[in-house]
């Protein structure tokens, strides 16, 4: 962790710039999701940022289902130190077994025995697990196969120093291990954990899990469309500055034309993420499905669009770390597949519209 | 013309639904672009229904000119009957020799010689010419070369019926002659009129230009939109009515993944225009140049794609006029020309992005 | 009929530049598949070609199925006087009510009847059939459900003044109504027929239908590659010659970077028509299945993006009849459709790649 | 290195299977470009290959110059060390202050001082200088400022432990060091050589570049096309092996129709690099400067798009190392910028495009 961190949340937070993602007062800023929009757009803008304003993910959708399904117990040991930006936590529900997109075929286990809570099973793309702060993940397991389809699955809090839990690895993404912030591989062998560490009791978790994707998807979103922002204004710079041939970029072949289209993509894009929010605040998640995956489906590509041509225009320097795109692409690629690939997304944004019409399923 | 256009005219003119346009309380519903906006995507529904509300495209712009700029005498002879849908007028700008992409080539010349106005020159893509009650056009020629660029030209109402006018021939336009409505090639020929037939006075053409320029690409790009709205729904009725290979077509293939990616450019096109209407209402036609030309650049290739789409998913039948979409594809692609092509707005769009970071042209 | 077409067509005859198509030595030309190639490559210049040279669909097909699977009758009474270039003919496979995508759907019926074959039935996009000179229409119907899937229709020479055949109508492609060339409405009412007017005999329709289609669509591969060569012919010599802001087009925006990407993906698709053909012609339909599939989902596209290129780089005069784009755009749509639309030749590429590595579908 | 690295080199020179790049039957394998293309296509499925059989760039290129150009005691001191695999090289040209697209720009100079020749400079993605066996680079620089535009420049061999020569750092690609094999940026300070060092004599630089670049271009064309035929075997094997909602993914919405699209890709990239490297042996690169640029614009983004659609049916291990795709998008990525960007190639491809129709430059 870079020493500018800690001095910047403290910053933040005496300025009252602090957890402005939670709708709730009390512990959060209070915006709604129209609100905090903007200032998530404003955070992409840098790899610090989030972290600065303690609005980082996974903690920002942990802090919220602690807020809306923690007891009181569990909200003073974890939610109130993630609110004081003190620790940090990962969220543990990917597995490299299965296809994850479909999450009904979720293999780790969640046994309850008496009073207690049996952990098993292998996670991966466990983000936060790297942090050196990290000291609690949310771990989604089956619990009961017999119940309702949507009814199997627990949530359990594990304290990352547990006896059972070990991360074998952490991952590279495109190249980039981002260690100690990075993505995980984690066993859970045998955690016996007490029967409260369950979020909101045994086979919630489906419901908890919904509940915490319309934000956050919100979030990521908003964030891209910064990202996205700035790799235009790089791209823009670039086309002023550097000359070849006798001419400034800007003045050859059809760079224009991509400037013009990636300013036309971001702001079309960030209409519809803001619009989305709206609909999430006045109707709420079961009246935004289609646009919730609408974003998801949309705007990871459309930042990928602008960070690449970003990066062309630098070219050599463009691929290296000397300026901030190719980390930005390899960091917007991931959430092409995180929370669900596009594919999915377009599934179900299609099925919507095919009900309109008479189709079943 | 259908015989029904006039009975629904009659009804729409009864209940009120008239001149929705324009934006002034007495002669027209007095409404904001943004609050005409969805008035004119339901209009893009269906081809009848602009004339129907006396909303149609060359005079909705025209009627705008002659409010604004016209001349009481002007109003009264021209723009009161546009107004109660007696007549209807023509747009002679556009000419074949020239790029009129750069309306600065423009070569028709209108030479005041005392009281008089003599208008000599060819132009195409004259909309509106053909149809069975023309009977005003607004042509647009040379007055004064020497003057700044943009004082030179000016613009003349010209009875369709004085001498040297000639309608050569109508244009056709992806094989559609769309007579008796469609674009025409005029030419004129020392047509000689009075000097009170100038908008406005000589050389103030392109400043009246200007002005009819951003609500009209509003009103394109709203009716596109519904367009747009109207054969993805086609799609969808389709792709849930059709059988092959034992499956609706909706199961079969990417038709999902299609279906999705249209529903998700037609709301984002939606809300770039909604956005751009919002701003020409609060900063003017200045301030949002930016958004004028983007919406012109990305909305008629947006239609065209989910029309496409449309088709293919149709079979052969598709091709044909039995359903209305290879019509709509030739009047959407006649947009990306229309009023510049989409080149010369992506243009413009680059240069105002580049200019924000020291682009000097 | 243009007058020069007999005039042409005698002129041709007379070189010998006639049947090409046909890999017969004593009734054509006895080319090969590639090296007839660039032979229709050349003839899709210009929309009079393939009539001039003999060679125009759907004769061509016909003509080989005569070839091959006629009787000495059908020959001598059909096979001669279209291989002089006489009569004309026509194709009737497709059926409005059904996707014809799967031609297991077909509902038309050709019933024997003792010595008689009596078809019943509607067909539409029946090629040729408007020809003044068209004399035979070839029309596949069901013969018998209880045989194997695919011995289940047959094929039926029908002379077109036969008692219970009518033509309903012409259908517009893309406005284009084409008359007298254009494609076919036709009702077949109890039109009853000596049973020697089946080719080869009941229930080989489909074995038919697959011999006929590998070079058939070599054929329309290698013409639309000649007609995206015209229109990139086109573009280039408009980028050369019209001039807008002061610059030839060429010289301005992205019009290079299109005009490349042209050239680039005209000689690729080129090269993949040819090496199809190769295949073709050395190991057979079996063996180039994936092959005809992969052309005949990728040049239609190809050549409608390049030709689309042109018309926009053309203007207003792109959408009329004063350049011969916009024809050929509707004649290049027609064909993602004719003949099995994309998705259907996209799907087999998919399953016969699949296959390779286990998948059983 | 990899261990195994130098046990499979010794394999594949004792069977002949070495310096098979090089067209001279005394020192290399004596084939022709289209000769060698299927082989460079096989070494592209694994990122080891080239090095085993001595066809690694830049030591390919460099030994092609040093065969051509260099003196006998230049061969003798390096080219045959390089042939025998024993040695490495590196090629310093790119320069980071300077658009590297357009050569004349270099910054670098190669001052002949008596006997003697001083280099002064800095260089970037001097690719090869990371390797534990590099020995020689080459090094191009501004001699003559005065001469023709092509013949200020000299290209001089460096000995890599000169005094002066200073790797500065590794530059990370895409978040991939590659140490020791990566790209480097390198400073050249006072370097004095004697004047024997420069290939072929000073100025001759630009004519020794241009020789270089068809082969080198068809060699990394081929082995892209390998790549991406790998990433098509891996997305494939991943379709039909892994199961989501109940289905392989090859069964879930468009994954068919994107693997077909890629076998279409490939397919015809092949064809044009074939077809492309034959003009290279039949009629030379002046003849085939169009072919040459377009692979070069081509391929790359074609392997880039097999590559992405490969990682996204491999959802989270796709961006890993656990699978090699990740790996292989940034080398594709780099290759859309190096040996000058496809905007450049495309520019090229359009000029003599539009040449044939009269277009000045």
């Amino acid at each position: 962790m870079l020493p500018i961190v800690p001095e910047l949340k403290a910053k933040a937070r005496e300025q009252g710039l602090w957890n402005l993602f939670l709708p709730d007062e009390t512990h959060g800023a209070g915006l709604t999701n129209v609100e905090y929009a903007p200032l998530a757009e404003a955070m992409g803008h840098s790899v610090l940022a989030p972290e600065v304003f303690n609005c980082s993910a996974p903690d920002t959708g942990n802090m919220e289902v602690l807020h809306r399904y923690g007891s009181p117990a569990q909200q003073r040991q974890w939610l109130d130190p993630l609110l004081r930006g003190e620790i940090r936590s990962a969220f543990c529900m990917t597995e490299p077994e299965v296809a994850s997109s479909d999450a009904t075929n979720m293999a780790a286990t969640a046994v309850v025995d008496g009073d207690k809570v049996v952990l098993n099973g292998r996670k991966w793309f466990s983000s936060g697990i790297g942090h050196p702060n990290c000291r609690v993940a949310i771990f989604m397991g089956l619990t009961d196969p017999s119940a309702h389809r949507y009814a199997q699955h627990s949530m359990v809090l594990v304290p990352t120093d547990s006896p059972g839990v070990t991360v074998e690895r952490m991952l590279p993404v495109f190249g980039r291990l981002d260690e100690p912030f990075g993505h995980g591989e984690v066993t859970f062998t045998d955690v016996t954990l007490p029967l409260d560490n369950v979020i909101a009791g045994p086979g919630r978790g489906f419901e908890i899990a919904q509940g915490r994707l319309g934000p956050g998807r919100i979030h990521h979103c908003m964030r891209l469309i910064g990202l996205a922002e700035k790799a235009l204004e790089l791209a823009c710079r670039r086309s002023v500055d550097r000359v070849a041939f006798g001419k400034p970029l800007a003045n050859l072949g059809g760079n224009r034309e991509r400037i013009a289209h990636a300013r036309i993509a971001i702001d079309q894009a960030r209409l519809l993420v803001l619009n989305t929010a709206w609909k999430l605040d006045t109707v709420g998640l079961e009246g935004a499905r289609s646009e919730v995956s609408q974003i998801k489906a949309l705007v990871p590509s459309m930042a990928l669009d602008v960070i690449d041509m970003a990066i062309q225009l630098h070219g050599g320097a463009g691929m290296t770390d000397d300026v901030p795109l190719a980390a930005a692409y390899a960091g917007a690629r991931a959430l092409r597949l995180a929370d669900g690939p596009d594919e999915v997304h377009l599934g179900l944004v299609a099925r919507l519209e095919l009900q309109k019409y008479g189709l079943k399923r």
